[in-house]
């Protein structure tokens, strides 16, 4: 009971779905192995359209919104927890989010990257504890084992330090793959981000793309009273044929500040092992 | 006087400026001696500014802004040109457009890709005569001779049979690179489309990204009246790990489907030689 906040005989039950590109059993094995290791506690249920292929996807549209009905929708199941991003939660969110029963409602759901097309959807329904932080995809990277750990830490035990350290209790969040969030604006997935702090992180987009996606989103986010935005990391930058100029900070310190949008610094999200859980909402602990 | 419409003693006096990225002496020259060539009768003014670099960019943004206002508020100057796309056009448009004197309304202004943040301002504003068709950078394509001489036939004398050959007289139009126009929505570049068929186009996209622009889009653009969508091209489609599973026109006939936005077919625009002019608003000739 060293790590438990619950007892021995109620196991916490993690469904997990792919609602965007298909995972792997090998991953799910290792990702299972793991958590045996270090949550026994934890019960994870992947479902078996997490590997699912069709075309890019886990499963058709279909497949992928059934998935994640049937165990969002089941009162034997504690948690969702994403298995992986890629693209694909768009085309479900704001569908799948309309057929959720109240059971729904006494979850958490876990992810990143696209999967936070589902978490906005989630949040902007208020439906369940909605958090931004890492999914069972990560075992497959450097030092995954623990972000895979981090995130059971969460689910699980609700440990604070699982936590992005710069997060201040009392004040609302709400955490994005900034390429993800862009594609959301005026969109029926995109939550109400007012009085909160919008934490971005991206990956893999050389930087006039981000600096062109900070216009989007900052122009977009200008009026909505947004208490500020930080900035996780932004990793993986394709080399363009010459240097554009200007770091990603630099880059959403000017976006933000001709939008009238406070920057708030950096923040510990991103596709790598060392991201941080970010819960959406008003932080109590 | 067999091509021109006006007389040798008024030359069509065309500017050209590069709002992103910068352009090269070389094919300027290259783009100058065709047009001696071909259209006799324009008279080329590459400003310097199209030479600048400045990181990814052709100067700075005050530079970029300077160049395109000086051109488009001298009352000698018939049409301006965008030299090339590349990224840029979003951060000076919103700011250079509020800067024009009425004599800007007097011009042509002609691009594509990124200069589509420019023609959606300056559309969006009422000024000018704005359309979608080749720039200077195009003479260095395969076959690009064609597409630059395209352009002029439509700067110096509005040829009929260098525009899109299924705009349909008494219809209003506009047409846009769709990452592009993807960024500018919710933002103040965007202009009203309302009764307007949209043609969009995109290159060196994903096709989980055109997917995923294609939601955003047309989402966006859901509620606002639009007549309908075409699509162009959609070229040099990188190959991912898997097939995708949808060819561009089915994505584009899924999501304008599920939006109510009528499918219009397919359009003649695109980042190659082929590229048709598309006028913005209403079509008369």
């Amino acid at each position: 009971m060293a790590q438990g906040t619950k007892s021995i005989s109620s196991p916490v039950r993690i469904g997990i779905c792919a609602p965007s590109t298909p995972f792997t059993k090998d991953a799910a094995s290792r990702v299972i192995a793991l958590a045996a290791r270090t949550h026994p506690h934890a019960e994870l249920v992947f479902d078996e359209q997490c590997f699912f292929e069709d075309g890019h996807f886990a499963g058709s549209d279909k497949q992928r919104t059934d998935s994640f009905l049937a165990l969002a929708n089941d009162p034997d199941i504690d948690a969702i927890w994403f298995a992986r991003g890629g693209y694909g939660a768009a085309r479900i969110a704001e569908a799948a989010v309309q057929r959720l029963d109240s059971v729904a409602n006494n979850k958490i759901y876990l992810g990143y990257s696209d999967a936070g097309n589902l978490l906005g959807a989630l949040y902007r329904a208020g439906i369940g504890e909605v958090a931004h932080g890492p999914m069972p995809s990560d075992i497959g990277r450097a030092d995954g084992e623990q972000a895979v750990a981090r995130a059971l830490d969460w689910i699980v035990h609700r440990k604070a330090d699982a936590l992005d350290p710069g997060l201040i209790s009392g004040q609302k969040y709400a955490a994005f793959n900034l390429m993800t969030l862009a594609m959301m604006t005026g969109t029926k997935l995109i939550p109400d981000l007012r009085d909160h702090i919008l934490i971005v992180e991206e990956i893999s987009e050389y930087l006039y793309a981000f600096d062109r996606a900070m216009f989007h989103l900052c122009s977009n986010l200008a009026d909505i009273g947004l208490t500020g935005i930080k900035l996780g990391r932004v990793d993986d930058i394709p080399e363009n044929d010459r240097p554009f100029g200007e770091d990603p900070e630099a880059i959403i310190k000017r976006w933000a500040g001709s939008n009238a949008i406070a920057y708030l610094g950096r923040a510990e999200i991103g596709h790598d092992a060392q991201n941080r859980i970010v819960p959406f909402g008003l932080l109590k602990t």
